[in-house]
């Protein structure tokens, strides 16, 4: 089926304009992401008024979060300058090369052009019109054509007016941010031969859409979906004892924090049997003030999934929390903790098992910390994070096995502290696993997330004035270049048994 | 439906490898890949016996392919060791970070898992058991199960046995390489839960129906394929004035060599009108001796495709050429090689663009230069090589745009010589757009294919004692560290307007 054509013209556009923004120089494109920035903060009381109204979500919170924003596309602006993750690769010519002469050859990375970023509806401005994937993708040299979340439209439009402004004044070509609204308007866009790679960050059913829409295409593209994660949590016995307090304290917050509407919440805390945890998890629950829900879909779903986690036989209710919907129709929400043994959450993965959406979490007693990482092998996919609470100094057998458990499972693993509030910076690793992405090769935060939107070329024999500007000798960008010298490779393997 | 109890036995072993053979030191991983490499050597006699008998292929191509895999073994051990494959980066904790405290987070790669390589063909040693993809899997830490190509199935057989050995001498855990047999093993394969990627070196019709099983799964795999090219090259005016001769020679020669059997055969040369090169390219082509095929299969494809191309209105023959199956069913031809204008290309698309897998190649002739890379775009999808030859010093906006066409279409751009005969370093990209490969984000070629079977996973706050070693301060493994400091967020941003 053929685009609309308002949509033919904006895939037509992005094409068009992805030449001139790949070949922008690295100063030129930094500058552009940093315009943005500040483009975005200066627009900040309005863009967080827009996004109070529509989300639903607090002043203070979406004050961080496009702040967040703003600093995420000044730290691409750097990794843009810095130019590591272009990976430049120089192998010199050798004649006396290990297998015949060899010629001089080159290679980095480039844009791949045009990308579709599908906006999430829970973080408005970090995973939305000027997220993550947006930033990554522009730092990458990409054009980005945003498929606006329906949850925050009118913020959507502005946000893209903002950004799409601060672009032309940097000296961008008019088209490389783009809007588009509408579920089949994203499916038709995401089927066009002109996108390259697609984003995602929203629930496994749509992820799990549109990656095989991706992968079925004629010229199928990666797909970078974020999807579900349930996030376990796990205190050790010796952990509880000397931190209960700050455990329950940060695990509430956790849960609480912007109704709970966090891919990162932790949906599962593993507590000793014994503990004495239910009467502090209940007063500092009941502390936790009502939040509204983001739209109509996600107070449908976190109603269902906890009536669904409330009916399960062998569910004791710590705080039960409620939800329910005003006359606006809009949702609202305080925490429901409940409780269960593990033997409970084995005989019921169906009920128990899958994301509660919302200010719900689980905590699952066990008796001994050897059944930890066998019991969180057998039940739980992959997550974007796992959590332990040890003691200092701690580190048994037990432990060490979950850890490994953790790190094979999880794309990020956390000692104390709780993992909502991913904090953006050159380490950071968000994603995992299936289900919790689609692709657990690379992250939708931090700088690494460029590389989502690159694509090896080598050149081979080029003379330096047929050379782009990263591969050449006198390197006008002054980007890293790692050369590996001619005469080396008789000698390759000997460094591993020197 | 569940394995067979051969097949099942061999992914629960590969599963259960798959820890300890993550877990051991450069050193030791190293040493094991130097000892395939050795091993391999010392076999080389006996291996390339089997090798010419199963494929046809000649004594000094086999010797060649053999020592280039031992070759690319030993690069790999010496990229183990150097460790910058781990992409570590340590972002020290931060009080004074722009968003808030940030906590000590670092990331490296991790391996996937076990790996089910798909062997090709045409290589019965570069990409077959011993090859590309199992020589960065066995680096990257993962078990690796190969299924075997029906074309040299006892070589396989042997060559497995020879690496099987070597690692388990080398103290590698029994396992860490098995290999499987039958196409319906194969799949059956792909779709089980423990193997974690996939890789795959022949046909369009097969990678794809594999990439579409992987994406499949319930647990989506990667699946990195190479597919089809037909590698154009394209000689200039002025390039064909000032090195016919070489141009022809080294054209035929790579066209020819090994029955023109190779995935980066120029398939394309393109060459101004009135030239005169029937006559020397007949002559060259004349003095190629008679080369086996392959197999039957390969016989038979390539029949079908020399006769579509020379049944096909406005082709002229410049060297007909013969394909004949002799009396033990052996396939053996010389090369065919015909000439067309580009209307007949244009008009005859799909008789004529097709790889063919064998020794025919087709010489385009253009009347002008600017025609060139609008006709390339009109023509061709991804490929893995593009090869231009031009005059010393020439740099005219005809060139630099098909320069530009082959930059954004293939993987690698080449300036003179000739895409056949991939050479192993680090700078290598053997890879390029759909239909050249099912995922053009890596290699299977070059030090860089390691990234193919790694993921990465960021560790939050951990005590130094609960760390993996390359994350460790005292960095017990020697390896670059990225270390991101404290107190530097707040000028995030900075370098862009510098």
């Amino acid at each position: 089926m053929p685009l609309t054509p308002d949509l033919e013209r904006i895939a037509a556009r992005a094409a068009e304009v992805a030449p001139a923004w790949a070949a922008t120089e690295p100063k030129q494109r930094a500058q552009a992401l940093v315009a943005i920035a500040d483009a975005l903060m200066t627009a900040s009381e309005s863009l967080v008024v827009l996004g109070m109204e529509e989300t639903g979500l607090a002043e203070a919170r979406l004050n961080g979060e496009l702040k967040r924003t703003a600093v995420q596309l000044r730290l691409f602006a750097d990794e843009v300058v810095d130019g590591r993750y272009l990976d430049v690769r120089i192998d010199e010519a050798d004649p006396d090369f290990a297998l015949g002469v060899r010629p001089d050859v080159r290679r980095y990375r480039i844009p791949v052009g045009p990308v579709l970023n599908f906006a999430a509806s829970n973080f408005p401005f970090a995973f939305s019109v000027a997220g993550g994937d947006t930033a990554a993708a522009l730092a990458a040299g990409c054009p980005v054509i945003v498929k606006a979340h329906p949850g925050h439209p009118r913020l959507s439009v502005e946000t893209a007016r903002v950004i799409a402004d601060a672009l032309v004044d940097a000296g961008a070509p008019d088209g490389v941010i783009q809007l588009i609204s509408g579920q089949q308007a994203g499916v038709d866009m995401l089927k066009d031969p002109r996108i390259k790679a697609g984003s995602f960050t929203g629930s496994i059913r749509v992820g799990r859409m549109l990656a095989d829409i991706a992968a079925a295409r004629p010229t199928p593209i990666p797909f970078y979906g974020e999807l579900g994660s349930v996030n376990p949590a796990f205190a050790t016995r010796a952990g509880l004892a000397a931190s209960a307090d700050a455990i329950v304290e940060g695990f509430i917050t956790s849960v609480a924090q912007s109704a709970g509407q966090l891919c990162t919440k932790p949906g599962f805390l593993f507590v000793p049997s014994g503990n004495q945890l239910s009467e502090p998890i209940a007063t500092a629950t009941d502390a936790i003030a009502e939040h509204r829900l983001l739209n109509a879909g996600t107070t449908v779903g976190y109603r269902d999934r906890r009536d669904a986690i409330l009916g399960t036989p062998g569910v004791t209710v710590i705080a039960e929390g409620d939800v329910r919907v005003d006359d606006e129709g809009n949702g609202w929400a305080t925490p429901t903790i409940v409780s269960l043994p593990t033997s409970v959450l084995r005989e019921h993965q169906e009920s128990l098992l899958d994301e509660a959406f919302g200010p719900l979490s689980i905590v699952v007693e066990y008796d001994d910390e050897s059944e930890l990482a066998p019991l969180a092998a057998e039940l739980f996919e992959g997550n974007l994070t796992g959590t332990v609470h040890a003691a200092r100094g701690e580190n048994t057998p037990e432990l060490r096995e979950l850890v490994e458990w953790m790190s094979q499972s999880t794309g990020r693993v956390l000692f104390g502290g709780w993992p909502t509030g991913v904090t953006v910076t050159p380490a950071m690793q968000h994603g995992g696993p299936w289900p919790a992405t689609t692709n657990d090769s690379s992250t939708s935060v931090g700088t690494a997330a460029i590389g989502r939107f690159l694509r090896p070329v080598a050149y081979q024999g080029a003379p330096q004035d047929l050379l782009p500007a990263p591969l050449r000798d006198d390197n006008p960008w002054c980007v890293p270049q790692q050369r590996n010298l001619a005469g080396k490779s008789q000698s390759w393997g000997t460094r591993a048994v020197r």
